[in-house]
């Protein structure tokens, strides 16, 4: 099986390249070729049994993505996105490569498919930016997209495109909308979400974390390790299943900050949580207000998607993945 | 007050020319100058008061839409579309004309923006085919847009484009979701939704007319000219009222077929009744049986939108615009 990832260095491109590699497989069939895409080179894993190929290659050229597929790749994992803040900055960038960039792959799939028969799997990574307040309490599978935000509109034009597309017979498109991934393994980044991940991330590591908002926040959460766990499973699902309908709001786990905090003092004890420190930012605060809060996920859970239950696994989670199991606070 | 209608040689740009002809005001602001833009040069109107023009334009092509908005108008109808049939069958017209298209000229509007301010009222006519089968029995202001034709996906795009141009602040766009138009005038046509209205129009006429479904088949209808005044209805609205959703279900009359002829015969007579022919067409039964059949279209009625509330009333309205107030039954 041959595989090609755009998108190869992100947290979940990595991530996603690891689990691959462990298990040598997808859906049964055996991994003989991984090409690992992004606009920088990727490193190359070691394998015995796959062999690895980087490029480096920018998606708003038109002419990349058939170059990417020359080889036909039998899934393809499509993760390349500018972020929800650069794509509000950068209006121009933004859909360049969220949009276009995902129209000319769909496009080069298309054109790859006239010659001799071509449809690939493609699992595309969308996101619960497609929704927009105000909300009912849980958004279900039938609401609609209302994006507040540049990003989040390319992201529900790349989902209707792959819809059309995957109709059409010229690819087997599942789009999957990502909770917040949490905890986020790394540095603090400068995104307005940054905090869910950074208020258990530091203090794990005994180090201090702000909490710009209220601990009555809701929000929508998920661990990288399930992220990964749904890209792999939209590669592996039977698509007749999924009808017309190729886009799913994927589980998670609905949590207030506060709930975050509990789950943090009962992993790591009450020295972990002394570590956050309270500042409240008007910006924040106003921007969280307008995120989804809670999903009801019924058709990827009958699908068998499956996600965190509490915060304190996603917290263990993190613990096993990122710090060896060992918490330093 | 300076108009531009992109799409005016088809049926609704003609009839919207023939109302602000009349009216020659919008929102009570005088009219000035019409341009009339299509594929094909428009003939022009007499008027005493409106400067008009004509230009034969192609919107897929990435200049014209700069081109168009030179003389920056104040009110743009976004008509032009390759139709549903059409968009079907010849996949990368209807993607250049309505996706392409359409992003022209938001394109166009937002970089002469950049000059100087300038963000003109934009109606954009979206369809009911943004929706995809299965419904539920009303589809509400929340429904989710699942199409299932490209026509329809590229509506579905179109409104995201505008909501987000819009939120930006680069246009000030209004998208209107229309009812299957009938009784559309002229000759029968091929679309698939023809027969709705021939099976009116042609026994107006005293002509024989063709029926492919069954008699309970229901769907949503509203008359050429309710379609007319959604349009100068969106070009008025006060769009502070939409916040950031500004794609619109419009009324209309959920009827079924049965409905339709019963309308016939108290207004026209058991003659014109008896032209229908009962000819059951496989294809068109199956493809309108994932048609939409009725609506809940609370936010527009709220704005003041309005349509027909009875067949009688369509089939009236017919008579008059079209028949100078006589049948042929």
């Amino acid at each position: 099986m041959n595989i090609l990832i755009i998108g190869a260095t992100g947290m979940l491109g990595r991530k996603l390249t690891q689990a691959l590699v462990s298990s040598r497989q997808i859906d049964g069939k055996e991994i003989t070729r991984i090409k690992l895409a992004d606009v920088v080179p990727a490193d190359l894993p070691v394998s015995d049994s796959i062999e690895f190929d980087s490029v480096a290659v920018d998606i708003s050229d038109p002419e990349s993505a058939g170059q990417l597929i020359a080889d036909r790749p039998d899934v393809i994992f499509h993760l390349a996105a500018i972020v929800s803040g650069e794509a509000e900055l950068d209006f121009e960038k933004g859909y360049s490569i969220n949009l276009d960039g995902t129209r000319y792959l769909l496009e080069a799939i298309r054109h790859a498919g006239q010659d001799e028969p071509y449809c690939p799997r493609l699992v595309f990574t969308s996101s619960i930016a497609v929704f927009g307040a105000p909300f009912p309490d849980k958004i279900g599978d039938e609401f609609f997209t209302t994006p507040r935000t540049s990003y989040g509109t390319q992201k529900a034009i790349g989902e209707l495109l792959l819809s059309d597309y995957s109709r059409r017979g010229f690819v087997d498109g599942v789009g999957i909308r990502m909770p917040t991934v949490c905890i986020r393994p790394g540095k603090p980044n400068k995104a307005a979400s940054g905090f869910f991940s950074s208020i258990l991330r530091e203090p794990l590591a005994g180090q201090e974390a702000v909490l710009p908002v209220d601990e009555s926040v809701r929000h929508w959460h998920v661990s990288p390790r399930s992220a990964v766990r749904f890209l792999i499973k939209a590669a592996e699902i039977d698509t007749d299943l999924l009808g017309a309908r190729r886009n799913l709001n994927m589980p998670g786990l609905s949590a207030t900050v506060g709930e975050q905090i509990e789950a943090l003092r009962r992993v790591a004890g009450e020295g972990a949580v002394k570590l956050i420190r309270r500042e409240p930012d008007q910006m924040i605060i106003e921007m969280v207000d307008g995120w989804a809060k809670d999903f009801d996920a019924s058709r990827a859970l009958e699908l068998g998607f499956a996600a965190e239950s509490s915060f304190d696994e996603i917290i263990r989670v993190h613990v096993e993945d990122e710090l060896g199991g060992k918490t330093g606070a």
